[in-house]
């Protein structure tokens, strides 16, 4: 007579759909910081082409404009281009020089030389993964800008994280 | 011989974990907007501690406190206490009167009457949904108040929306 | 001049919608096996409505009957009763004694004293998850009744896991 | 004074990441069945290399192979290859000549030139989706075979579904 009560599984492979982690999310970020860096890099080195040129493939592999409309609302986006559902919206604020977009001076062009993200909280709901709290973004002369940042994430087709939320603000100060 | 192709379905009950869609969006939205407006006219008919009250009821209703951390951004909040990830911080934003959120005015006793929420954009992922776009709340006087908002969702266990994300700014403006 | 590149993140708790593991699906697996035996158990030592009564409970834990329908196809069920989408056709197939399903003769009377669970395979889509493996159960004598086993899990409204989905079918046999 | 209350939402193309709705499942069901006719014709008229490239074809497009490892059970298979986790064991299921699988001979290869899908029940889960029912497929002769059925979708890279979870079972019968 048996009174074995075993469970056992035969490994597998991690499918591409698989719920997304909180250390993705992190390594998601890094990859925004880094790309940040990389443009900004770029543009002082090789100038507004190339930088341009960097922005739209960074935009394509960090967020998911290829999946569909994405919500970002940039830093220093205001009404009537505050959102920028649209990948031509979203180069514009990295590196501007589009006269649909004449508040856009090309956020990513101003010498940002290393980052600091310090997450309130990550949250994993399956398939997307939201995150909360601050980016500080420090440029070659060592000044710091720090923001308010929501990212909201998905898996791509790729099995890599995209960005499909994104909302920055500039701290409040009370008068 | 049978040549038929054919597919039926028996009709179900929408089970309570389906997937959330638009049209619950914007109900949880308009849900916030008249919890908002009813918090503030229970304070200014009632007083205090009959709006914090209420404001507590309106937080687990509306919110996802009850679920896990939440990532809440008021409009309103500076550094140390920017981000509420519990109840108490939330309920203090509201309603203000604690001590650990000196910056805390309370944010629903300021005489709102009404609000007008335009969306940029809903997105839906699944057992979690984001909104972003702009909300406006108006006072008594008629005073408008217009902030960017972004909020995120998912399916409490009553089958009702919870508010698990919420980073609220106020509009940039380039000098 | 900073050059630091970090990204650090608060530790949150885990909130009940958070994504399931295979862990929790083994988990949900062995109480679903413990059930069964203790409902056998209980109809061995006690009889068929102390059974009846353990079974309804059991059912109301594992099984998500009350999120909305749920597709059980058991293994000793046929045509018309087949499939048993709401909680009374799954009790009737664990304890008999419903007129409705004259077919079931109590799938949990058998004598069952433990089994023994192998999956092929678990995959976790975010908030479901489902496995397909070989189910053995034991009864008094030694006797081994193996079925080929799927099930699917979401995650119910205590944080635990509630089956949805659960198809059962005895080995195909060439002749 | 203001006392307009209102909700407006921009409207927005539906991203490839979006819930699986009902109506997609049943036409998923459908391109199986008109595969399975499609495959079984092909075989008859030109023969097994010709059904066999097929074949592979219809699992690349229909199952999730490429996302990860597939839980199928296919109606026919036993011990010790009941389990089809990989794409070689289903393409053998289907159309057979795989020594590593001997009892396969081919179930896509018998005649069938239509098909009959009646659904228990389709549960959406978000991004993932299940259905459970009868399938009924239909040889030249008009000869009829049903079986128990169970699928699991979830959605693909290119937007379309793929099935990740398949279990195919006579029905059983009491003596």
């Amino acid at each position: 007579q048996s009174t074995a009560t075993t469970v056992g599984s035969t490994m597998m492979a991690t499918p591409t759909y698989a719920p997304i982690t909180a250390a993705e999310v992190e390594a998601a970020q890094r990859a925004w910081g880094d790309a940040l860096v990389t443009i900004a890099t770029e543009y002082d080195t090789k100038g507004h082409a190339a930088a341009k040129r960097l922005a739209a493939q960074v935009i394509d592999t960090a967020y998911g404009y290829g999946l569909g409309p994405v919500l970002f609302k940039p830093t220093l986006a205001a009404s009537p281009t505050t959102f920028r559902t649209d990948r031509e919206g979203a180069i514009s604020y990295f590196v501007g020089g589009n006269s649909a977009y004449p508040g856009d001076s090309g956020f990513a062009l101003k010498g940002w030389r290393s980052y600091e993200i310090e997450n309130a909280g990550i949250l994993v709901k399956g398939n997307s993964a939201t995150s909360m709290g601050n980016v500080t973004v420090i440029d070659a002369q060592g000044n710091r800008t720090t923001v308010d940042k929501t990212w909201g994430y998905v898996r791509g087709p790729d099995g890599n994280l995209r960005i499909v939320l994104h909302h920055s603000s500039l701290p409040y100060k009370s008068n």
